[in-house]
């Protein structure tokens, strides 16, 4: 395995930090299972990651836990900015490795993402307004007491910790040539790009209505772009990340796009062929195929990454 | 393997049986998969089946495809009477290979459990009352019309597609000492138990307002009991079946009983720690553990089947 990236992001992790990450944070996280099924494609197989049985219901916990592990943190602990699934797993991670935690949360996450982070203990401050607004008050935070901030997927200990998700896929026979694979921020995308080096096609689906990654391809380098729909809260990022960008950008990863009612329609195939219950992101990869913008070839097998849980409202609120 | 069982039972199947069973019936259901996680139980790693995410919502689509498949199927098609998930599995075992499909429901069963039957498109009779007038009115249909009727529980046919489920499991190298298993009528446990043939320690766990095999282990024969409580639908059989009583009583296994409040304690712990959403009897196993009716002696490792989702009402009802 080579210790230097063969493509040229200069902050991409390696497939050898990614390897170390994954033995790093092993004896925290779950292995997350993998499901075959016939029911969801008719006349295909499709292999499925269920990385919504993950700790605290999202993939996030990996690269909480890679940062804090390899890093000297500070006695004010670890803070963080966070539409939900990030924030709740800063918290866990902190929580489990001794470490206080403060999280600023936009009120737009929610009541469950909301509680989600609450019942890990962490210091919670809700903030008015959007993402940018608790973004803003996490770094006020961080210059005032010196706590050390997590970002939620730009950073590389943070794109090698999500990166491990494709590494585990692999040791448990992934077999498909082509991985479905949603896109908010890039961490997810951006580790598995990194770890696979392009050996598997890679196919990164956003919601119309949050084409961050789809719109910096076009235009070749991140921009700005609008963001809304049922998946805002875990992919709405306004601009994608610059390791995610360089990573698709050298590989020339195909990007699609979906409409929420296919992201809904996703959610409800779910339940009914595995009796999974996701939140829209962890459809979002999904809705690809059942919506027809991701097509496979006669013969193409593929798999689908289902990154996330915690519904709004969940069972149990 | 030998081809007779060492167990007295005359109609347990064998150890071959089952595995030509699991060969049967492997192109039409999820091999379904395995959880390890250490965040059920203080101290401990629990290995979890999540045979939650089986077609159907639950085990029973593997006595039900191992019947048809070894059966000649009258042009009548089949009949059940069911207080749920044993119907929708033989509507959608038979939907899958081509035949008719008849099935009394009582209308104890809910909206929710009804609406799974009516998706696999079979001829549906909602009966008022209880799962008796149920039955009654299946084998008035079987004696009119020559369909065939398949047993939810105390058939060799039903019992042997059950035991591939630990088949399966161990296959998927099940590790622990002792598995936990919730018991209705007995065809999961009766499966699993005549599949392993005393080489591993299994509990049979069954709410304390439905204990049938307890009961029948104290009075050394089965014997109708009361059955109640919020996993009653699945796990409420009267009366153990003949099939499961000869191998618990000859093998002499553990039971143990659950207050209802544990079993809710139980599905609330599936979601929050692995997000998996349960309806009571899928819970039941792990409530022995969480309740402290069964206690692993020091070093003793567990599994737990999770064996059914199907919660009344579901996310999309």
């Amino acid at each position: 395995m080579s210790n230097t990236s063969k493509w040229s992001s200069v902050n991409a992790p390696t497939p050898y930090e990614i390897a170390r990450a994954g033995d790093r944070i092993a004896p925290h996280i779950h292995r997350t299972p993998v499901l075959e099924t016939r029911a969801l494609v008719v006349g295909g197989t499709i292999e499925l990651k269920l990385e919504n049985t993950q700790a605290t219901g999202s993939f996030k916990v990996r690269g909480a836990f890679n940062t804090l592990l390899s890093s000297d943190v500070p006695k004010a602990g670890v803070v963080a900015a966070s539409g939900g699934n990030h924030g709740a797993a800063v918290a866990y991670a902190a929580r489990a490795l001794g470490h206080k935690a403060t999280i600023f949360v936009p009120e737009m996450a929610g009541p469950s993402k909301i509680a989600l982070i609450q019942d890990t203990g962490a210091d919670l401050h809700v903030v008015s307004g959007a993402y940018v607004e608790a973004l803003a008050a996490a770094k006020r935070f961080e210059a005032d007491t010196g706590a050390m901030q997590i970002h939620a997927y730009d950073a590389p200990g943070t794109v090698a910790g999500q990166g491990t998700l494709m590494r585990e896929w692999e040791a448990q026979y992934l077999a498909s040539d082509t991985v479905l694979i949603a896109v908010g921020g890039g961490g997810l995308i951006g580790g598995a790009l990194a770890w696979l080096e392009g050996r598997r096609n890679v196919v990164a689906v956003e919601p119309d209505l949050a084409p961050t990654l789809h719109a910096a391809m076009a235009a070749g380098a991140p921009v700005d772009v609008e963001v809304g729909g049922i998946a805002a809260n875990a992919l709405g990022a306004r601009k994608i990340g610059q390791i995610c960008f360089d990573l698709a950008h050298d590989q020339q990863i195909e990007t699609v796009t979906v409409p929420d009612a296919a992201i809904s329609e996703a959610q409800n195939l779910l339940w009914r062929t595995c009796r999974q219950w996701v939140e829209p992101a962890g459809a979002t990869a999904l809705a690809a195929l059942i919506s027809g913008a991701y097509t496979p070839s006669p013969g193409e097998s593929v798999a689908v990454l289902v990154c996330g849980a915690n519904p709004a409202p969940g069972p149990f609120d």
